[in-house]
């Protein structure tokens, strides 16, 4: 996630990264993009094939103003979006907001939305960074650890990179926005049931050598339900 | 989530909804489904708006065969949705997958990924059932604690229905899938790093009557920090 403040570009929207719904949910600060994606680990792609939108779950990696999406050169989702444009969203969900009314129920949540047209990274050097600050997202500190990709595996890969300037940020917090109506009739409890993702113990593999500790850059990331050390 | 099996629509792959990736991972079985999606808060529906794809966030609830949608009238992506087809995918991730080499790092998750042209709703009592199965599959035991929608709500929303028929599922588990030479060469933990969404302890609105309990329905949520009662 390395990053040089003086060669960040703004977020500038365009008509598709422009909100229509919710303004006052948005947001233009390019930080607030950086931080729904840092604090993600799965985003929905979506491209379109033979003339339909498709929607498809993968991992990613940010670096400064790049997306990377990596996969199969067998994906017939990952040659779409080689050729066409595609929509990324990243969605945190941090609370059910309970209302006094039906249609004022929603979600707390935090959500990114990229437009972008993919670039094929074909560098080496370049790929083999951008494998890097994937595998790096999904699991910190790990890719110093592990064997390298090797060449037929980078043989089967393709690696996309896209930039991040089309984009737009909607942040929901807080309780419920109820009619006054509704709240002076009184009687029906509202709130927020808070939601957050908890990494439990690590497992080990079933074939693991078991002199092998588990290591610390994996620990760190479960500190609420296991002592680290 | 009510259904009778007699009525049940077996999934029926088209090719867009034939896996060719990761075969192994696929689910055919119907309740998979199900379960995928009403163990969701979430689904990313992916329109086609202006010739490029949009994803975007949004709740939904499950009745049988049927999806439903709903959004404001005046959303450009929710009007995409009622003239195209669109695909709407819902994903949990359960673990992140430590390899002993870069390449097979993965994550442990059931995605649902579903193809649709979905149908606008216009039977007022079709319209009010769907909200009461969104509103339920959000929080389950609030639609009937609460104000009901009404005409004005009612004409500002725009309800879809999409079939469940055209849909894949996959779910991966377990540890890393090394390869022999890595796995003998040895000296890397590789494991899986389980993770799930909690609930944390209910937080009335600010403008709640102290009079008000919470309900039941929301303390049932979060037993796991929450003594109920």
């Amino acid at each position: 996630m390395s990053e040089t403040a003086s060669t960040r570009t703004p977020l500038s929207p365009t008509p598709r990264s422009s909100l229509t719904r919710s303004k006052e949910r948005g947001r233009t600060d390019r930080a607030e993009l950086d931080a729904v994606l840092d604090a993600g680990l799965i985003c929905h792609l979506g491209v379109v094939l033979n003339g339909t939108p498709v929607v498809v779950p993968t991992i990613y990696g940010r670096d400064g103003d790049t997306l990377y999406l990596h996969g199969s050169t067998g994906s017939g989702n990952l040659r779409a979006a080689m050729t066409g444009d595609v929509s990324v969203s990243v969605t945190h969900v941090d609370g059910i907001v309970y209302a006094r009314a039906a249609m004022h129920f929603s979600m707390n949540y935090r959500s990114a939305v990229i437009h972008a047209r993919p670039t094929e990274l074909t560098d080496p050097a370049e790929r083999m960074h951008a494998l890097r600050v994937i595998t790096e997202h999904a699991a910190p500190g790990a890719w110093d650890a592990v064997r390298a990709p090797n060449k037929k595996e980078l043989a089967a890969t393709v690696v996309l990179a896209l930039d991040l300037t089309e984009a737009s940020v909607k942040v929901r917090t807080g309780g419920p926005r109820d009619e006054a109506d509704d709240i002076a009739t009184g009687g029906v409890w509202a709130g927020v049931l808070p939601m957050r993702q908890v990494f439990d113990a690590p497992i080990s593999a079933d074939d693991l050598d078991p002199g092998i500790e588990i290591p610390r850059h994996v620990l760190e990331r479960c500190s609420d339900t296991v002592a680290a050390g």
